[in-house]
């Protein structure tokens, strides 16, 4: 512990020196990475943070709401950018085109809403790993339009460049994050789009929402899953009320994992995966199926998409 | 037993008696009906019976083989019409459609096929509960153009009219036809095309039909489901050999039930699921995922479309 207040410490002095009397801006995603260090910063420079949240209308039931409230003392700006982002995303399907389109809609609401505060200087919730993987040119947009945002700045203040993944985890405990933000899955970047094969509409969208809360609901505090899951496959026939429907065929995944480069599908009752079942179709009318992802990864990644 | 033998012998005698000395053509599909009806006429008419298989190219793994195989005796005479039915198929990814198309397609070939044998008369395995079905018209193509047909003939025989599908089973037996006709799985008319969500191209049916020989060899002896069999829902992201791939997604349906009206997901052990996901992944390179369908029917339908 006496390790992360340092750490606590020595990131505040290095904010307040890189920042000066400079206004700073940092998007906001719900991950502990960017909440971490919108916390660290505003003990630093106070209201020359401003902490954006852009809302894709991509996110989970209830998320951006939480968020708000969690950020509140610290002056987020809620950006309600739904009806953009779908939008962009009408008739596309193809799922690198999915993350394109995303990755480059939310650069451009947020230069423009960086723009408005005038900031040219921006903080950023880079860690080791990031840096690695952008030097290895794996993955380019390792979060939504995570590159490209900073060659808009003049500076650009990175506090948790140096720390791994379970090291943040342990400095958002430090800065008084709630465990929710401490201890979140994995959730990607470009959200719930990942999660409909296919087209994402905002009708997809708010089924895949319903369907991942009861799937979260039933697993995370049973079984603490490195990460779970609902996503849409797409449509078939079913049968509700006597009449034969055309519904969403709902998948469920569930995995262990150490560091997310391998996993394994959760082993669980077949009750468990009956009851979810059971509440999916009952709760959201216009899902008729649901199935249980049992690949590990690989041959399967974690995401569908 | 008794009562089968005198159900063979009063049969023979009306298809005898209805027939004359005219030709008949039946449309074999596989099932059992259509196993049974052909193998009384045989017995009745000898070689004024004639046999036709279309083969669509929907068919399971060596499905078509074996039929060519079993009805040799009597003359079979088998229509390779794949090319035909995955050219009206292309492009169609609505369900209704496509089982609309298969059904006129299989109609036309039909037709044509019998009409130069010169036969006039048709012999079809309608049984009783086709019957009800037809007249409430809950179901108006219950096999592959079933009905349509029996308008280009002059005579319709249809020795199982009177019959439940238990009692066809029976008689199945008592005609010589083997285990694997007598106690067949349900299988849909349109074949394997309602099993491959959206498009059906000879690619997706290709590795369908592989899944499906797996799921079956896992499921069929050991656990005698009411039906079992596997369907492609779209594409997913895999990782295949270290590199990023786009899969199928391959469900695996598994019920029990005791007159199809309704379903219940088999309860499979979680080694047997993770055997099956490992063996359709590693001996099909297109297939990076597999799901279990935990939904009983209703809401969810058996198959897929």
């Amino acid at each position: 512990m006496v390790k992360v207040e340092k750490f606590i410490e020595n990131a505040i002095e290095e904010i307040k020196r890189e920042a000066g009397d400079e206004k700073v801006v940092v998007a906001l995603s719900g991950g502990v990475d960017s909440s971490v260090c919108a916390m660290l910063a505003s003990r630093a420079i106070g209201k020359n943070l401003i902490p954006i949240y852009v809302d894709t209308g991509l996110m989970r039931k209830g998320e951006s709401e939480r968020i708000c409230e969690l950020f509140c003392d610290i002056g987020v700006k809620r950006v309600n950018a739904a009806d953009e982002f779908f939008a962009a995303l009408k008739g596309v399907t193809d799922p690198e085109e999915k993350r394109k389109i995303i990755g480059e809609r939310f650069v451009r609401i947020f230069e423009r809403e960086a723009h408005e505060t005038g900031a040219r200087f921006l903080l950023q919730g880079t860690i080791y790993p990031d840096r690695i993987e952008s030097e290895g040119g794996i993955k380019s947009h390792h979060n939504v339009g995570g590159m490209p945002i900073d060659m808009m700045f003049e500076r650009v203040i990175e506090p948790l460049r140096d720390l791994y993944k379970d090291e943040v985890r342990e400095v958002a405990g430090g800065v008084g994050l709630p465990a929710e933000i401490q201890h979140r899955m994995p959730f990607p970047g470009p959200g719930l789009a990942v999660r409909v094969l296919g087209e994402v509409t905002p009708e997809a969208v708010a089924v895949v929402r319903e369907a991942n809360a009861i799937a979260e609901e039933e697993l995370v505090e049973a079984y603490r899953p490195w990460q779970c899951f609902a996503a849409l496959l797409g449509r078939g026939t079913g049968v509700k009320g006597d009449i034969r429907c055309f519904g969403w065929v709902v998948a469920v995944r569930a995995v262990n994992s150490r560091d997310g480069m391998t996993a394994d599908p959760l082993e669980l009752p077949f009750e468990v995966l009956e009851r979810i079942a059971g509440r999916i179709t009952s709760e959201i009318a216009e899902v008729s199926r649901v199935v249980y992802d049992i690949t590990p990864k690989p041959p399967a990644t974690i995401e569908y998409e």
